[in-house]
């Protein structure tokens, strides 16, 4: 992801000690630092498009509902009635018709979380409907994904995401859709995860079908410190996009640049999204930490609606090749946890191909020593 | 489970905080301060009639042998050897010809707990056979159910269970039997399940099939703080109790008194028995604190043993209304119990049909308070 | 494993008090105190005889290579690369051709555990090839057993099983093979092994079938106190070695006296084995503690080479009498773990048959305490 002739740093840049990726303490730190301040990635504004559709999204034991307002907001609740405390949705998907209705005593919220019926509390003097609406996370959407945030208020957004509000715009991210998902849990840290998808110093031994495709000499990076890390590598000559067979699936996107047709871009946007642009698609894992040792991850190849709509669409040759592609990473990611947690690990040195996992690191510990 | 005619507070209560529900650390304290100072229901006494039957109640990582001794009287023993500590019964329920054995070295105790032979050991000079008996637990028979405990002396049952001492002499509850008997897991806080007990405010909602027979406008309680709660519903014009068809499984109870042939009764007895009188029989739920998350229950129907004897009884009617009504009842509290693990969850107001919920509280953390 | 007659302590000694069989916070000293400072036995040499064979031994989270250099050392290496602290070995046995290389980036390291190549850093200013070497642990081959220490040099080792170098001599343990190997998970602290071993106070009622051979008044200990401890027990007249039959598996070994020839010894090495030579085998139970309660048994039935390889041999007389012996005991140790976790548990009087167990007890304290 870097190109090769860039210089070394000279105090050569270290791995993190052990305790990151197995300590509870420092995984609870991470709640309370990254998880809870930060915008994290909750899944697709098209996989909602009515109002009343929801999906539910779990993490560190939260359960949230994601709805599609009346007004055609997105909003994002905690799953808690605000009488004993009830779960209120248990289903992963779903459509509201009117009311979010609490199974136990009947309390009936709105979609936009307004308590609107609580039989035998309704009226009593002592009772104030409006403390009693569900409790939400800030929400946005921004070139089509979902993101919520515990802590900050939807304002914050902007400033937060300035510099790449608008960096996907040539490929139209905002109106893709996803034509294959798949799910991989993964027995190694979230941050392991990241490091990996950081480098492709590991391309040449782990990922034989991806070396004649992308050289990592080719790699140079355009963000290179804080939230958002990472940047392009150059399609060898008889290449025209990354898949199996080498060829498009499909059509390149429309208002791509030459430029861009010859170029795969690998983004990271710390702590739950890695971004893929190809010239024909855009691939993304969404990740989720589970907990110290283990990740969830969520990937998915978006396509333009026409695009997929044609009877001779097929996503597989794009799939096959990343599918197989992220198994050998997962692999690779467990056998690292494993050492990682060992007494004899000590922190190794950074080669010059990984100083996005070093500027990685200098973020992540900026935002975990924050008062 | 109270009449909605009761003036509401002035200052509503509202639910406990998400800890009580969620955390180790008051889990331990209610070890300390609950389970180990108050009578817990193990069984009943008619499970072990003949000197040397035992069965094994399991508690808190604690395994108890409970057997009936020569004299007729039941004990509680800590089924640890005294030697190496190695447990000496393993069989759930069974029979002690004369002596309790360990199976390591052959140390024998009597159904007293008096170790009566020990090899090599007994007459040893610097061995005194009367320090290493059995350690024992209270143990008290009280309408049947055993109880035991940890810390205080049988001396003290009679003051603590002064107020219930004969209140269930017209069911004649001593001599009741179990026609049936069904455990269940439940994956909630055992104050959950009291706490669900406790009103009917979600009956029309979760129950249908009671709907008709018991009205929640027919609920009063006697017993309305402290270590007992709860009181009379009204049976429904054409109900003769709650069963499945409506009628008496067998016949009514012989000393009920009119009044008591129109009503059902429920009262929790805390931490581990709820009774509920019926017109022709008693139903019981037995409540076992497995962990923070988790409960077991055993619920039995007792009928009195001449009516058991019948060519024609079957007790069906009435196991599979409280079957069912349980099982709804199982399924809310587990929906509660991941609500109220939260962050978002905050104590949210009782309505005037959730009064017993809240002395239910107050006398919880009156003992968790107690120095 | 003691006479009888051997006169019984003034103060009883009595065994250890609960915590050190359920605490993980003791557990967790013993890895600082005992695991971590004392040689811990790993296998046997003759299991990886060509240069470059190896094996894995985990324990205690960590993974070490135990690997025969083209010297002919064995070396233990952590299984950790000194780069991104990915695990390099997956498979638990097996050969390495000239490099233990990470298949993450491909470093790679020789037998001794030199870094030899590394992809994009050999040759860099400032990285110096020799600060990343494998990690390793002392290792030393003593009696045919490999041993490891994590704290301690090589030279250590003489002096720390000084008084045993030649115990073995006469038995040829050195050359030794294993006929035979099982492996047992057993649920119970691996203290509560050690201390079931170290007496043969149970044996009439846990194990009727060693009756006959060998009788409890025999027992005597030529190791009363420290690292090791045991001694020998007489066989009946009418019996040539503990098998099934009573007769020897093939041949007796042929430098024993005519003493030893009616003789089988237990003997406890702390923290990790017990050796039990017999006439005409060598049985050995390698301990590994897996956690607070629960322990792994590798038992091995060792004979000399060359009877192993007569046609007529078959060790199965030997193998079936002691897996049915330790079954025994592991069942028993079972119950015993149970029993101590017990709050009502308390130290109990060791008997004059338990003497071994007091000086276990007594050693591990020391070795606890030291500061």
């Amino acid at each position: 992801m870097e190109i090769t002739a860039m210089p070394r740093t000279p105090m050569r840049a270290h791995t993190l000690p052990g305790k990151y990726f197995a300590s509870q303490e420092v995984h609870d730190r991470e709640t309370d630092q990254i998880f809870l301040k930060q915008w994290i990635c909750v899944g697709r504004a098209s996989s909602i498009i009515e109002p009343g559709d929801f999906f539910l999204h779990e993490m560190d034991g939260e359960s949230f509902i994601i709805v599609r307002a009346a007004s055609g907001q997105i909003n994002c609740f905690y799953n808690v009635c605000r009488h004993r405390g009830t779960r209120l949705q248990q289903e992963s998907c779903g459509h509201i018709k009117s009311r979010i209705h609490c199974p136990y005593h009947a309390w009936g919220y709105d979609t936009d979380g307004n308590l609107q019926s609580a039989p035998n509390m309704m009226g009593a003097e002592d009772f104030c409907v409006v403390d009693h609406s569900l409790q939400s996370a800030a929400c946005v959407v921004w070139q089509g994904f979902i993101l919520i945030n515990q802590q900050q208020s939807v304002n914050a957004f902007q400033t937060d995401f300035d510099e790449v509000l608008h960096r996907f715009d040539d490929w139209e991210l905002d109106r893709l859709v996803s034509a294959h998902q798949i799910t991989y849990e993964v027995q190694a840290n979230w941050k392991v995860i990241f490091q990996n998808y950081s480098e492709c110093y590991h391309c040449s031994l782990v990922h034989p079908q991806l070396r004649p495709i992308t050289s990592v000499e080719t790699a140079s990076n355009d963000f290179t410190d804080g939230h958002f890390l990472g940047g392009p590598m150059i399609l060898a000559d008889n290449y025209k996009s990354v898949t199996m067979s080498g060829q498009w699936c499909g059509s390149p996107l429309q208002k791509l640049s030459a430029e861009d047709l010859r170029r795969v871009y690998f983004y990271t946007l710390c702590p739950s999204l890695f971004i893929s642009p190809h010239p024909d698609y855009v691939l993304t894992h969404r990740i989720e930490r589970v907990n110290v040792g283990s990740t969830r991850i969520v990937c998915n190849w978006l396509f333009p609606p026409e695009v997929i709509q044609q009877d001779t669409f097929d996503p597989s040759q794009a799939v096959e090749f990343w599918d197989l592609t992220n198994r050998q990473d997962w692999e690779i990611c467990e056998l690292t946890q494993k050492g990682v947690q060992s007494r004899a690990y000590r922190p190794g040195p950074y080669s010059g191909l990984e100083s996005m996992l070093a500027a990685f690191d200098d973020y992540y510990l900026a935002l975990m020593a924050t008062a």
